[in-house]
C-alpha cells in the first residue's frame, strides 16, 4: 500500500487543481491531501474560502480519499500521522525539493518527493485559474 | 438499474452543490448531470467559469457518473438522450414540478421528479454559496 500526500490551499476549484491532485493519486493507491490553513497562507494573498469548506470540497473529488487541514504551528504534523510513501508537489509549487528532503529526515520522514506533471498546453491555455476567476470577478461584478 | 439526472449551473462550487449531487446520486445507481451552458442562463447573471470548465469540474466530483453540458436550444435533448429513471430538482431551484412533469409527458418522456433535501441548518449557515464567494472578492480585491 503506497501513500501519497498532496497539499495546497486550494481556494476555488479548477481543472489545474483536479489535474494535480490526479497525478498524485496515480502514484500510489491512497491519496492524503493536506488543505493549508488560511493563517498559514503568507506567501500570496489569502484565500477566499474558509478552511473547513475547502477541506470539505477537496474532500469531495474522485482522486482525493482524505483531506486534512494543516497545522497552525508545525506543517509537519499532520505529515507524521499520515506516514507517507511519498509527498507529492504541484508542478509550480515554490518549494526547494532538497531542503524540504532535509527538513524531513531531520524529522525522522521517510518518504520520497516528486513532482507531479503539468497540465497540457492546450489546457492550462483555457484554464481558468484562482487568480483568473478572481480577476474576472472584479473585471465584471464591481461598479 | 436506476439512472438520476441532476442539472444546475454549478459556477463556484462549494458544498450546497456537493450536498445536492450526493442526495440525487443517492436516488439511484448512475448520476448523469446536465451543466447549463452560460448562454442560458438567462434567470441570473451568468457564470463567470466558462462552459466546459464547469462540466469538467462537476465531473471530477464523487457522486458524479458522467457530466454533460445542455442543449443550447432545447433543454429535452440530453435528457431524451440520457433516458432517466429520475429528475432530482435542487431543493431550491425555481421548477415548477407539475409544469416539468406535463412539458416531459408531452415529450414522450416517463421519469419521476424529485426534490433534493436542503443541506441542514448548520451546514447552511456556514456555506459561503457561488454568490457570497462572490460578494466577497469584491469586497476584498476591489481597489
Amino acid at each position: 500500500m503506497t501513500r501519497v500526500v498532496a497539499q495546497g490551499t486550494f481556494d476555488i476549484l479548477h481543472p489545474g487543481h483536479v489535474h494535480y491532485l490526479q497525478d498524485a493519486a496515480d502514484m500510489g493507491d491512497e491519496l492524503h491531501v493536506i488543505v493549508a490553513r488560511s493563517v498559514n497562507v503568507t506567501h500570496k494573498e489569502p484565500p477566499v474560502v474558509p478552511d473547513e469548506q475547502r477541506r470539505e470540497m477537496v474532500a469531495a473529488l474522485k482522486p482525493v480519499d482524505q483531506a486534512h487541514l494543516g497545522h497552525p504551528e508545525d506543517i509537519f504534523v499532520p505529515i507524521e500521522r499520515i506516514e507517507p510513501d511519498i509527498i507529492a508537489l504541484g508542478y509550480d509549487q515554490h518549494h526547494d525539493d532538497e531542503q524540504l528532503e532535509a527538513a524531513l529526515s531531520a524529522r525522522g520522514i521517510d518518504c520520497d518527493i516528486r513532482r507531479a506533471s503539468p497540465l497540457e498546453a492546450e489546457a492550462a491555455d483555457r484554464l481558468l485559474s484562482t487568480g483568473r476567476i478572481i480577476d474576472r470577478i472584479v473585471d465584471e461584478r464591481s461598479e
